[in-house]
């Protein structure tokens, strides 16, 4: 499993307020609670309120986190020039968050990502709009990893993103998602599947639930890279749960190890 | 959804040490808690420590839950004659837990439920013991179903436990029941599924995770009687999500009016 931790976003406003005030501790801080809860990654959102300012914004921001814990970055950017910039300051082993099968968007990051050692998150969207259900998502996922391994990325450097959309748009609507999910998992058991599950709760009171209930069925379904605040209580000890009951911690020792540990809150 | 409460277990000893002293309040209280956390039904068992005072032992537990709140009653019994006697008490709607197909007690079970209009529940034991897989357990089912439908239970009067088994036992224990709930829910949209999930976390640290997580997933899969103790903060939380997930909470009405009437812990 690979936690990514989603909070350093500039479309929340504390982020964005460092980021204009270049308030580095406050970043820092923000990035080590992550890291202590058990985030794997820290994801890097610099894209607002400015998106010119997006590259000088990314790299600030992935300097502050390489200093503040030694986790990976996970760059999220749509740009390619600022997602280029990232990935050269991530280092080895960062992840782009994200790649599409919109037309214009996969021509201008799929460069970005094969001259790069990276893991790449694969959203499903794509000039059609978005995935319908779980068949329509397999096979919008064959045509992301078709792309992906032609441009020379393993297929255990591809993570999948179902695209978890809000429970509020619909009822089917976060069911066709974890569908969606293991319908990927049955078809490439190497395969990463991740994706921000806090989506779901869009609208609804009381989030949390929604967004661990999601991430817990998603997971057993087959996701290994949930997108999640591991600062919320539930959410470490649910993650760490929901892959045991997947099938995928055996004599369930990391569950053991990490309650061991302290870190299932 | 409807929520049975576990907690009235005379292999607790807590409960146990109550029923010898016929300590009233403290079942009362025990019964009030789970009623004001959200319960829907009361399970009540009276079959330790002592096995020949069961039908003495039931009917007792019943009159003071029943003076306590005025949830159902889920009579948990093995027991032939406790269960029958328990079910006069309980009344019209009660739950019985459980039948199985082993046929001793399939044939002893039979005409008890037959003859009172009360829920019950199903379990997926046979003669050649355990379920193995979802597969076999949508084979179990479909036998569970034609005895109790060919004794007059209606489909919505059978609720199938799909057998959740510790996850210590085996990394595909939880994930083949949850797949068991799948292929029932997809194969009959009317029935009732609901299990006692807490037994997949026996001999594992910080329990309530993987309680909390089988249920989510099981009730996003298809489950919607869940067999829990709904005092554990997350669970009715996690439980109207997880229905809402399911799409079985159309604009998400229960769990909008759940969070409003503060139930949602």
């Amino acid at each position: 499993m690979i936690v990514i931790a989603e909070k350093i976003n500039a479309s929340r406003k504390s982020i964005a307020k460092a980021l204009s005030e270049r308030d580095a501790d406050f970043i820092a801080q923000v990035a080590r609670e992550q890291a202590d809860a058990g985030a794997d990654y820290i994801d890097v959102n610099g894209g607002a309120p400015d998106p010119r300012r997006e590259l000088e914004n990314i790299t600030w921001l992935i300097e502050v986190v390489q200093g503040a814990c030694d986790k990976g970055i996970c760059v999220d950017s749509a740009d390619p020039a600022a997602a280029a910039a990232g990935l050269a300051k991530a280092g080895e082993g960062a992840i782009l968050n994200s790649i599409s099968l919109e037309k214009a968007r996969m021509d201008a990051m799929l460069p970005v990502v094969a001259e790069r050692d990276c893991m790449v998150i694969g959203l499903l969207m794509s000039d059609d709009g978005a995935p319908a259900g779980g068949d329509d998502r397999l096979a919008r996922a064959e045509a992301m990893v078709a792309r992906l391994t032609a441009a020379g990325k393993k297929i255990d450097e591809i993570i999948i993103d179902p695209c978890f959309f809000p429970l509020a748009a619909g009822a089917a609507a976060v069911a066709q998602a974890i569908a969606g999910v293991r319908a990927i998992r049955e078809n490439w058991p190497e395969i990463h599947i991740g994706g921000g599950v806090s989506n779901t709760s869009h609208g609804l009171p009381q989030r949390k639930f929604v967004n661990l209930a999601t991430m817990a069925a998603a997971i057993v379904a087959g996701m290994d890279c949930p997108i999640v605040d591991p600062c919320v209580p539930g959410t470490m000890g649910l993650a760490y749960a929901a892959e045991a009951l997947a099938g995928r911690d055996e004599f369930c020792m990391n569950y053991v190890n990490a309650a061991r540990a302290g870190e299932l809150i």
